[in-house]
């Protein structure tokens, strides 16, 4: 064992783990490139026009850090939210924000909320401060409300994560549904309300900035990952009040935020036509994914996301085996939720019609050659 | 106040600090545009243009999550470095790498040695895990490796920062001082060998790979940042022995890399040519900047980096009165180290010609100005 002999302990009894195995590695395993990459919840449509014209622009100014305070992207994210800048807190996309909020609540053997099968990367940091995962099952494939409140009382937990929609089964809660969640949670606990899928969702499904602003303990989450199809610049931020906002000044790595990557979400706040284009493809693209789910005989579940679940009618074993089939016999890269009983489904993601037309021409052939075996 | 009330202690504790002001909130606060930017360590010299292309090719796949095992780069880094590519961990710069080092060594009150004046970003970490800063000073200038030594035994610390070749001084050892240095250090204590500056330094001052690789207590950091003149990419890694570089796995956010800065570094890998020749100009620079430091009565320290510190002959506040000044009467961008005695100097980033020819207008007038008060 050559690992240096005095990591803390906590360090020392995690695993290497990784919470989501990437389409370049399964390429890699399988020696067969992905033809349609419909898993990850990127936007296959892709930036405007306009952003991929700012990052060029931006690219000879690579050569300096980025503004450690974000200062453009924070005015414009307050203009654009209609809060001040000082609300905001900007990081690595969502995930690495949910790692600084994990470290700046979570000491070893703290309880934390979430709902079983919730979004494995938040799980992976509450793991690596120490802290005590407890999970409350989905209820009817939706996150449930009251029992995450249960259980935040029952524990006194610090801290709860919600996703609105959720991911990985696309459903989600109305506004006033969640606002009265927060409402009535202990200001003792801290609510992470990830809105990572927040564009996509119908009206009324995200709450408005001024019904949670003045809450110490809520921090929102967004990201430009999804609907804006900038997941490899990594740009997501936070909303809170602005003591809660500040407080990642505290721990985050100040020059963390890549130049490109910045000009590139600026350019992408201020091409709202060119989003609202994306949401009607989004859209569109949700409507043939379930179209080709039902012509296969499953059952597309509604998503307020880039996604659709499908519920494939028997257990995870089935829909794994259709994962790696759609993979292995057809280079076509989707995903599945992890925990039962959500694993029943598989989980793809909207994207242009030629990944539609393999998806479609594709299923049928798997479902066809499992029915055999 | 209306901050979360449950934040860990620790977090409560912490300053909303920030290790370096950016030149951005220097210019917002003065109202007065950087005319040159030569503060920062930057690379004015830019990137490769090959490295440009490789951006520009990479930009329409931006919606994209970034390989989170970052294969290609580890392979070719490997390659360059005739080293496995187990032996690397990938991550947002040296800066964030730095990070997850002292998480996963430092619980609360334990000791970390650093230098007296050395990195503030490492020292700002630190302080955000609670580890208790045990500062040596320098002598002559450079980093007293013996004191450094006496210092870890003393205190039995767990973790030392040592920085060759040296930032704020620009100072070195050579490779030999540095492997016996190493292997002095028990085998209890993390060294955090950072050569951040490696590519600039004379040879001899970097140790063989081979000379450290088998050690698990020594983790070298290295960086696109600064001879490859990719700051804004957010590209660093560390050697290490495979367990030891493996652990960063168990923490790091796996999908933090973005996309264009990988192209950019693999690019820039391939481009030595283009290195080699923005290290004569680095050289070059530097002796530019030495030229102007000596025509003006102050004294150039000999520098194995992208910097000179230079030594002003008289106190701290009169190094300040020229960094000071040099912005707010010509918008010239330098910096200063921050601890005694070392901030009796200041220190500038080579660059182009045109910011030395500003550098070298300015200069005069400032010092001519303060000898006036």
């Amino acid at each position: 064992m050559s690992a240096f002999s005095r990591f803390t302990p906590l360090v020392q009894s995690l695993p290497s783990t990784i919470p989501f195995v990437g389409p370049e590695a399964i390429e890699r395993q399988r020696g067969r490139p992905v033809a349609a990459r419909i898993g990850a919840n990127e936007s296959g449509f892709g930036p405007a026009p306009s952003v991929l014209s700012a990052m060029g622009a931006a690219a000879t100014g690579i050569w300096q850090y980025n503004d450690p305070e974000n200062f453009e992207l924070k005015q414009a994210l307050a203009r654009h939210l209609g809060t001040q800048p000082a609300n905001l807190a900007i990081g690595e996309g969502i995930d690495g924000l949910l790692g600084q909020i994990v470290r700046m609540v979570i000491e070893p053997g703290l309880p934390v909320v979430t709902s079983l099968g919730g979004y494995p990367t938040f799980n992976f940091h509450v793991a690596g401060h120490g802290g005590r995962l407890v999970t409350v099952p989905y209820v009817n494939d939706r996150e449930d409300l009251d029992g995450l409140l249960a259980a935040v009382r029952r524990e006194d937990a610090p801290l709860v994560y919600f996703a609105n929609p959720d991911n990985p089964m696309g459903s989600w809660w109305d506004a006033d549904s969640v606002v009265a969640f927060a409402r009535a949670l202990p200001q003792t606990c801290l609510l992470v309300l990830d809105e990572a899928y927040g564009e996509t969702a119908p009206a009324g499904t995200i709450p408005a900035i001024s019904a949670l602003i003045g809450m110490p303990n809520v921090i929102r989450t967004r990201t430009f990952s999804k609907a804006y199809g900038l997941a490899g610049a990594r740009v997501g931020y936070v909303i809170g009040t602005p003591e809660t906002a500040q407080a990642f000044d505290k721990i985050r790595n100040h020059f963390g935020m890549n130049r490109i990557g910045t000009a590139a979400a600026l350019a992408a706040l201020a091409d709202q036509d060119y989003l609202a284009d994306v949401l009607g493809k989004i859209a569109a693209s949700r409507k043939r994914i379930a179209g080709i789910a039902t012509a296969n005989g499953l059952k597309p579940l509604p998503s307020a996301t880039n996604f659709v679940a499908i519920d494939c009618g028997k257990d995870a074993v089935f829909a794994r085996a259709i994962v790696d089939r759609l993979m292995a016999d057809h280079g076509i890269f989707i995903r599945m939720p992890g925990v039962a009983p959500l694993n029943r489904c598989i989980r793809i993601s909207t994207g242009p019609e030629e990944e539609m037309m393999l998806l479609e021409e594709a299923l049928p052939k798997v479902i066809e050659s499992l029915g055999r075996q």
